[in-house]
């Protein structure tokens, strides 16, 4: 399994995905998940994968090319004129992937080869946007209602995002927030787990922060531990029943 | 979808269940998934069922009948011996309803009829037992390492259980806890949903306590208000990301 978390903020964007892979219990790997490419001034993307393995390094790898060898750069995400463009050409890369490994594989193969994929980014004199990318290829985009997206075991972390998102908190308390999500997940769901990747954009600076939070980070270890007080006190100061 | 939960404590036996059923968002109905046995003094028992409902509702028919029909009273959950030999019938019973109706709709058929339960209860000079019941038959008992279960859409509701779950805490403390957890439920998935179920089980007693918590609940209601306000209480009073 996965988890990946895409927010949009006032002051930006900010995503984290964990970096376990597995096929079966007995059989995990540490993959990276989320991907990044800026051009300092101009545009940033990120984004984070979830689903068959196979299927999402060669969506990545196959964006990664158009990017570099000049004959092949078209459609590229580096060269699309907005978000929107770049988001639909990673779903057309996705859809087409996923048809060639099937075609490929025949009637009988016992996998969907299915992914999804969480996109955000800016490009200049744009505002930043984000996006949830289908295996069909087509997309929806984060607005005011619904301004994050979460892929892969989105259920055990989502009420806390729910209560406790507000699209004018700081980044370092979206990132209490996110390590309070990946929490729940990661104590529930033996198929996610540390480290996970961060990474911050601030609107405007077309340049991403990230950073890794390996298995000891005191910070990570520090909300794990209270989160669980913090719950209790926070259960306890319910009003009795009386029933 | 359904969710139920059974939960073992000091004191005796607690369940919750919900009471929505549906086929699709746009066919909902209101459904009792629980439903009790007993013979004062001398055994008690209700059970809690999640998936197919013709299934569930003929399983309980089944078990019904051979309670008051004399020459098919056997084998009838209300002259078992012990609580195990109870889950074995609901496990038998649950698998050939299973099986019948898998058989009378042919390879074709678009569902899998399958079904899961909840049963607990006490006969009289041994403790209260509490098992969850699968759609092949078996069943697994509830310990000390796992003192309750959930069936259904078990995950929004699971983090808080895991956390806030004490054997010793009250009977009102359980239904606080079972609110929460409802609660968490409800506001993340549709086919969850009030009116909710409640019966109490005190150790020794052979007989139940229920209630029906209905949408205008004010309890529930101020549950279902303060845990949002406590969320962030308990989110905020974590230490600041200081990286």
């Amino acid at each position: 399994m996965t988890y990946c978390v895409g927010m949009r903020l006032d002051k930006g964007l900010i995503f984290m995905s964990d970096t376990r892979t597995n096929s079966g219990v007995d059989n995990i790997s540490v993959f990276k998940k989320m991907f990044t490419w800026e051009t300092p001034g101009e545009r940033y993307i990120t984004l984070m994968t979830a689903g068959n393995l196979a299927t999402t390094q060669a969506v990545v790898s196959v964006l990664e090319e158009r990017t570099k060898v000049p004959h092949e750069r078209k459609p590229s995400i580096m060269e699309a004129p907005t978000m929107f463009q770049v988001a639909r050409i990673i779903g057309e890369t996705l859809r087409e992937e996923i048809a060639r490994m099937k075609a490929a594989a025949g009637p009988n193969a016992t996998t969907t080869f299915s992914a999804s994929i969480i996109v955000g980014g800016q490009i200049k004199d744009m505002d930043p946007k984000l996006f949830m990318v289908y295996p069909e290829g087509n997309f929806i985009e984060a607005g005011d209602d619904t301004p994050f997206f979460q892929i892969g075991e989105t259920k055990y972390g989502r009420p806390i995002l729910v209560r406790a998102y507000d699209r004018d908190m700081s980044f370092n308390d979206a990132i209490k927030l996110l390590m309070v999500s990946f929490d729940s997940t990661i104590k529930a769901n033996l198929s996610v787990d540390l480290p996970l990747d961060l990474q911050i954009y601030a609107h405007g600076s077309f340049a991403g922060r990230n950073r890794r939070i390996l298995a000891d980070d005191p910070y990570y270890n520090l909300i794990a531990n209270q989160w669980s007080e913090a719950l209790k006190t926070a259960f306890h100061s319910l009003p009795d029943y009386t029933g």
